[in-house]
């Protein structure tokens, strides 16, 4: 049951996002650029980040959500999964690798992102802005793990809700939904 | 020296929100929302909550930063100092050790928040929106300790660089400074 009192149709994040409407627009704002902005990593790679550290931070919610948004951006379920049971037999790039592995370390802290993988990253391709960008993004899935988990958010009671979830995530983004897609937040 | 080409005159955050503007713009809102923002929390009360989290994570820019926001609010820098060697005996009510509690615990891991904590805070005469922000506040900021020491960031040269953060924290928020002010970002 939730810390607090939150409409109880709304598992996860959702019901936070709704709770506080003014805090929720920058959270909702940043995310957007992160994930669905200009950038040379792809939206399925920006969403195997968000899936690393939410695996990592045990935060069963976004873990999923964002599982079920990478698999549906790859087209397959394998790639995520692969990702989460080892990083470096997952098939991923090389760069990815060493990017995946950056963000499972800020998502414990940034003080054990080395300058050994930041050169195996450059190594192998990473830029600069590639590499700002899987630190924040793990560091702002670090506050959504902790929002979720530390207001002790529902999960959804039906596991085909990610689905749902994830196609409004692949084909709207994470800004509000206009006016008319309310059903969607059902 | 940074993972990353940051502005060398810009320790700590400073040169991240720098670096990417169109990132930086709805942290920067977020956090004016959450800690400068209407609320019964005091902004001392909710930069103890900064101060705590990122003293928690071991991020020494963040610790500095607003435990010297936080002692120009409170007008001494005993509280804060007393707030990071141990909680409960701290110089604060009760209601405010238990929602420093609830910080540090969603510091380390949203899971880590009971059911008996929230409703020590409740019984203290917390609500459930002060304990929203709490938790919320305290999500912010291990975002900002990952962002900051995953990419790190150097520490300013000057430990006084503090107390001129902190004054410009205390009088004019966290949202951009208006033009006029660029002397205040050296």
């Amino acid at each position: 049951m939730p810390h607090i009192v939150l409409a109880t149709h709304l598992p996860g994040i959702t019901g936070l996002l709704e709770y506080r409407k003014d805090t929720a627009q920058p959270i909702r704002e940043l995310t957007q650029i992160l994930l669905r902005g200009p950038s040379t990593l792809s939206e399925a790679d920006r969403e195997l980040i968000a899936t690393v550290v939410s695996f990592g931070n045990q935060c069963k919610f976004c873990t999923a959500a964002h599982t079920a948004a990478a698999d549906m951006l790859f087209g397959e379920n394998n790639t995520a999964e692969m990702v989460k049971q080892d990083i470096a037999t997952a098939p991923v790039s090389e760069k990815m690798k060493a990017l995946l592995t950056i963000a499972a370390l800020t998502g414990k802290s940034g003080r054990q992102v080395t300058p050994e993988i930041i050169e195996k990253a450059k190594s192998e391709g990473a830029t600069d802005i590639e590499i700002h960008d899987t630190v924040l993004i793990a560091a702002l899935f670090c506050l959504y793990n902790r929002y979720v988990d530390g207001m002790a958010t529902a999960l959804p009671v039906d596991a085909s809700y990610y689905n749902v979830l994830a196609e409004r995530l692949v084909n709207h983004g994470y800004t509000r939904l206009p006016q008319g897609y309310d059903h969607l937040k059902k």
